[in-house]
């Protein structure tokens, strides 16, 4: 039927198969690259990829596509239809905005720098990094001022909208600043708290990576994940990928504390599910797709920051661990591993750090990040801006650029505008999770049984099925009732950390 | 320097790269699907592996490839550079030789039938597969057609040329001719001389997967397997695969019986270190490839039959099993685990073969085969065919089609014309390693000790390192000195299954 009236609609629905249809495949080498691949087939791998990521990208840039979605938005299409061709120009607008000869020299550009990054952390050699990072700086400027131009936003947004499509920057200075205001006096108060209450027992042991493994592979279970169409590994830094109907996500294990994979799995497993839960009848086409990093980094915290750290799931966790893990002696409890994961504490590691000081983390990135490309400050001038905005957000001063502004991959990737979907992410789950609260208010009771159908459910018909029906800003006022605000958020840390633990 | 006087050769060797790459992306995706991939995947994976099949089919029958190929021929090529156009001609004829409207048609009867007979073939239901299989056979004549006009070869060349360029049927029949003039006798000496001597001792145990796979990796080591570029899995069917620098074998495991896996895991090495040795200056290129299936299966067999199953290798690894199996018992001593690897004896089955019978499976598939090609007999004939060949030239009578007629893939996947590699294979085998002790006369006293080196070192040099450098025959005489013929296959045999038997 779609096929004889809508001829233009349709053109643009095969292409945007094949171009998805690939890019499951370069999300299973890249799947392989991280979990299988022995070490001296990197280069044929890159080979590999890069010739996957090319062919992607001359088809997505493909000059009939502008005629195609001219022609096809005059055809009489159905909502989704319509919502299908409305991302399809956005992808068709970013894959053509940077000029084509910028994509080579840029990816160039980015290896040598991530290549760098890689032996100058260790050794904690920032001047090392300095001239990579500032050509790529140049770089990530130059493309941001592309995509702005042809996108129509300012310089930083445009960056942004990669990865979380629509968020305006300005939404999102108004988001942090109200973070900053609340979150220092919080964190005093939750430090206070805590401090009167007893410290959480450390629990020590030999945990072997195959208990572990059941461990894990028997609570993805409990979170409904679905070997059937997915599996559970090992990677030296933890992810979920994969391809549609195929969902793969990743651990790593210290065999003397098994708490970080442990809750690592859960987060993963969070981002997974979106992925299995999104609308079938739209696999392989834009609009089924998921809803931008913000969304999905919702997804990961409210598995484990809003449903696993509760005090119901981990009631029904502790008994499990114990008997899994073959758990000895003192603080097994649900209460004392009620401590151990909702213990707060500045600390010098984002990837480390609690739901109350991550935001701080990610705000000091935002800023300088945003500065940067804003031509505010140079590279030059990013360890001591780093260190004074740890002083002043967290109280403490890194001892060491490893430990400081060279701690995380993304700016030595030419990763820029990513960093503030993190905290946005913590921020919708918490709004998410309130209004799911709302329309199911035993959903933590049916956790503390183990029953995760109810909130996956929810999830599924509010979230998950609607892919990219509405723009990410859309799907959480469809969900929740109200726009995106810090309220939730900021009422959830005081619930858990200063009411609850009182 | 190319790049400036070979312009249209040097756009040829981009447009192979490309093509090339996109193939290894594909191998490692048919490895993940045989290997981790979760049994709910399937769709999807199909889906990926036919837009990329698509995209590279494209690629290769791309019209500008003609006009490219006839002015690199004017241009001033070395010898590697010419054989190296030579192959893109030899490629783009049977890119080109089918029409389009052919090719998603034939690809769907080919599911279809496969489908079909993984239900039949465990049913015994021979007249299940009769309609998919008629409608193959259909097609497959039709390809033969096509493809015989394209190329300018007898109908039946033309589908062999695939797996094996350049083979002749009149070169085929009459190698096979030879054989079936000598092997029916040659057999039933054989048969009468191992009934003089001891019959083997089954060895039997609880041979775990773990014991078993850490001797096929201490075994792998030995034949210079390298698991910096490789890996070690299990599959339900045994191969070789992986990409460029990223060689992957498979076993399967009977943890009653470790003879097979072990076999099977040397036999697959042979297939991957001739990989690992192709010409590294020619990565990605058409010349840098195997020299097809007679080639690649001469290899494996090179390592499994005329290596692995001599006497020499079987005392280096009797012990080696022993320890690694913790064996006890009688018959773990090289004499019995030689009898054991070395038993002829008539079966219904190709893949249990021993490799003095295994040629008269392949003659009959053969025979077969083609005269079903040439219209000279239709599917309705195959199991009386199939069931009278058997006794003719085994002595034995299929109780059943599911052990007859239907035991194989290959017809049932339009797989025609590759049959006769595999005894092409093991003749070339015989030639190759007569020509290699020639050489290196010692090369068995090496393997007695374990001592791969000399052997691979030959091979590297006089086989793997010249790529497509020669045609399969050429390659075979400029390796050994002479054309193919079937005399070194039956000494060999005569060696070791009459004279050193005796």
């Amino acid at each position: 039927m779609t096929a004889k009236t809508n001829r233009a609609y349709t053109e643009l629905e095969a292409r945007a198969r094949r171009i998805s249809a690939l890019g499951d495949g370069l999300g299973i080498l890249a799947w392989d690259q991280e979990v299988m691949m022995p070490d001296g087939a990197s280069p044929g791998r890159a080979m590999q990829m890069a010739t996957m990521a090319k062919v992607i990208h001359e088809f997505e840039t493909d000059p009939e596509w502008r005629a195609l979605l001219d022609a096809a938005e005059g055809e009489s299409l159905d909502e989704w239809q319509a919502a299908n061709v409305r991302e399809m120009r956005h992808d068709y607008a970013h894959a053509t905005a940077l000029p084509p000869e910028l994509v080579e020299p840029m990816q160039h550009a980015r290896s040598e720098c991530a290549r760098t990054w890689r032996k100058a952390r260790p050794a904690n050699d920032w001047k090392a990094v300095v001239p990579a990072l500032s050509k790529l700086v140049d770089f990530a400027r130059e493309a941001a001022k592309a995509k702005a131009d042809g996108l129509g936003l300012p310089l930083y947004d445009a960056l942004v909208d990669q990865y979380d499509p629509g968020r305006k920057s300005a939404q999102i200075d108004a988001l942090f600043d109200e973070l900053a205001r609340e979150l220092p006096a919080l964190l005093k108060e939750v430090l206070e708290v805590q401090s009167k209450g007893p410290a959480p027992l450390a629990l020590t042991g030999e945990f072997s990576v195959e208990r572990q493994r059941r461990l894990g592979e028997e609570i993805m279970r409990i979170l409904l994940f679905d070997f059937h169409q997915g599996r559970f590994d090992v990677s030296a830094h933890p992810f979920s990928g994969g391809a549609t109907g195929d969902r793969r996500i990743t651990t790593r294990y210290d065999e003397t504390d098994f708490t970080k994979a442990l809750m690592g799995t859960i987060h993963e497993t969070g981002h997974s599910q979106y992925e299995s839960g999104l609308p079938e009848a739209w696999a392989y086409q834009p609009v089924g797709r998921s809803r931008g990093m913000t969304l999905h980094e919702s997804q990961s915290l409210l598995f484990e920051m809003q449903a696993a750290r509760s005090r119901e799931f981990i009631s029904f966790l502790a008994p499990i661990a114990r008997a899994e893990l073959a758990g000895e002696g003192d603080g097994w409890d649900t209460e004392n591993l009620t401590r151990l994961y909702q213990r707060v504490e500045p600390s010098l590691i984002r990837v480390d750090a609690d739901e109350v000081t991550y935001p701080l983390h990610v705000m000091l990135r935002y800023r300088l990040e945003k500065a940067l490309i804003e031509g505010e400050i140079e590279v030059g001038d990013l360890p001591a801006a780093w260190n004074e905005a740890m002083e002043d957000l967290l109280g403490i001063r890194p001892p060491s650029d490893a430990d400081g502004v060279m701690q995380d991959v993304h700016w030595y990737e030419g990763i820029f505008g990513y960093f503030p979907t993190y905290t946005l992410g913590a921020m919708t789950a918490a709004q998410i999770f309130t209004a799911l609260r709302r329309d199911v208010p035993d959903v933590l009771a049916k956790i503390e049984h183990g029953d995760w159908a109810p909130l996956l459910g929810w999830l599924r018909e509010n979230v998950h099925g609607l892919g990219c029906r509405f723009t990410p800003d859309g799907l959480i006022e469809h969900a929740t009732g109200a726009p995106l605000t810090a309220a939730p958020f900021l009422a959830h840390l005081r619930r858990r950390y200063l009411s609850d633990a009182a």
